[in-house]
């Protein structure tokens, strides 16, 4: 079902009415997995993972046959301040890319089984540089967190919400600190792989941002509006609309977790379906998941986006829920020390 | 082809005869690598990965479509010596397990696509407690070894050796201190579950054993036989015979990497085929890890053993050159920037 937010308020609506996992479906699930033939607690974070998988898809024995992957793309008006490495015509040119089955997210969604589709944001109008103005309208805003929303299908039984958006690890960190205080330099990274001026630059355009909108900053939504971009929106569109479903999310990197900071800072509670994939080698991405008390599952030196971490991390979702739900029993197998 | 051994010189003689990588195919890799549509070292240890895993197949451009993943089981007489939270028989009935499909091995291979076996080695003959003798003769030492050169099979294109054995944590700790020195205390973990008191059994034994056999620890090989088991050394072998057949190894947990110290302390750059799939929790894992120089892929707490934190980094490794042999390069994509 298609849903519509024209306003910041249609979001905060939304945040207001999320779902808890299913209490009963993770004591179940706590209970199979002492009875399982493996040593107590010998599979370490794979039983922890299975537990909270089991509790929000409301069964002592889930199965993941659905993951989806979803990748938003945007423009970004900052851009014209020579925060990144590569030209804005990236962004469109990398979506081909992904239409054409070329880029890493498309070979690690085969490679885990799941289903991907990528949403081009309005490529051709860039945000509004934000050391001048709001990067979005409020309509803007939460057209893009719409997209993303209705971009997960009722069908998926495990999310990742990946980006596409030349000049985003600036918005990123600009939103990072607006949400959580501190400067640019506290949490502009390299991106894809600016110089130290360049890093110097991002961290002075995040910094008039910060000033520009310093009155404005008390509000998560409207942090988003002002100091982020589209694909930004669409993945905490993305975040939230799982778990309206009680879909279990796997956070990718620095970008990714921007977004999904915003809801976390919104909502009390509103990433308890979410496990961070990785940690990104993208500067300040540890302070980032900290801050919202994730602790990520890999630690690779990615620094990719496309929601490629999280895509990598899936193999250990799928395996942790793999070992719990067919996994026989000290009983079943007829094993001594059940 | 079925290789016999018969003495620990038939070992000795394989161990000489090692290849190394294909050193063009390597190359390749690394050039195919910058062209791909992606900042360059954005994909972090993936990248190393897939250049490691091109330069052993012999190819720029590999793929993995047959892992295998070979499990050994053995009986320790030091278990008498009250060493284990289990008691011995569940070794042949965990053996029972894996061939109904119902261990922790099996359904993560079944996740990951790999091919699994599990090899019983004369689980009613155990080995001699290692406090009053040697644990194995020459003979059955290399019968061991030969078992699992011979398990692995040329068509694989990856190898995880895996084992179950009750009590062998306390052997494997053994061999560690043999290989590289130390006391008991400094190798004896908690194995399956043991408390303080196991614990200090288990450090106890492990001396007694050291000192039994002090004059005799100069010679790898003579360690794995005299403080080692039937599955350590059917570890030693498949993981040698993986190398004669230049196919890339993941490691597993403490068991398997004590067996691998046994083929590195033989013969320098015996394990450049290997990477060491995940840091276990089983206490002194880290600290051998570090004198083979392996740097693992998960860290995820677990200490189930079966091969079974190999097979969850199996996910990684496949991830790692599905990125690198099906990525579009940027001239192929049309993408700026390459």
């Amino acid at each position: 079902m298609t849903v519509l937010f024209s306003v910041l308020d249609d979001i905060r609506a939304r945040l207001d009415a999320m779902p808890a996992p299913d209490a009963a479906a993770r004591a179940g699930a706590e209970e199979r997995n002492g009875q399982l033939t493996k040593p107590p607690g010998s599979l370490g974070r794979l039983e922890d993972l299975a537990i909270w998988y089991a509790g929000w898809r409301g069964t002592d024995r889930p199965v993941i046959e659905n993951p989806q992957i979803v990748v938003f793309a945007g423009n970004h008006g900052v851009t014209a301040r020579g925060v990144s490495a590569f030209p804005a015509e990236v962004t469109a040119q990398m979506v081909g890319n992904f239409e054409a089955g070329g880029a890493a997210i498309n070979q690690l969604a085969r490679a885990f089984g799941a289903e991907m589709s990528v949403t081009a944001l309005e490529l051709d109008r860039p945000t509004a540089d934000f050391t001048e103005g709001p990067a979005m309208s409020e309509a803007d805003c939460a057209g893009a967190f719409a997209a993303g929303w209705n971009a997960v299908s009722e069908e998926a039984d495990v999310v990742i919400a990946g980006e596409m958006g030349i000049g985003n690890t600036t918005a990123a960190a600009a939103l990072a600190a607006g949400l959580f205080g501190g400067t640019g330099a506290d949490w502009a990274g390299r991106g894809t792989g600016v110089d130290e001026a360049g890093l110097a630059r991002k961290a002075e355009v995040i910094d008039a941002g910060l000033a520009f909108h310093s009155g404005a900053l008390s509000d998560p939504l409207e942090v988003l509006r002002r100091l982020g971009g589209r694909e930004l929106a669409a993945m905490a569109g993305a975040i939230a609309s799982a778990r309206a479903q009680r879909i279990p999310v796997i956070l990718d990197g620095f970008i990714a977790s921007a977004a999904a900071a915003v809801l976390h800072r919104a909502a009390p509670g509103a990433l308890d379906h979410v496990v961070a994939g990785h940690l990104s080698a993208e500067g300040a991405h540890g302070r980032l998941l900290e801050q919202l008390g994730k602790e990520p599952l890999l630690d690779l030196g990615l620094r990719l986006g496309e929601g490629s971490g999280a895509a990598v991390a899936l193999g250990i979702l799928k395996a942790a829920v793999a070992c719990h739900s067919g996994m026989a029993t000290f009983a079943e197998a007829g094993v001594s020390g059940g």
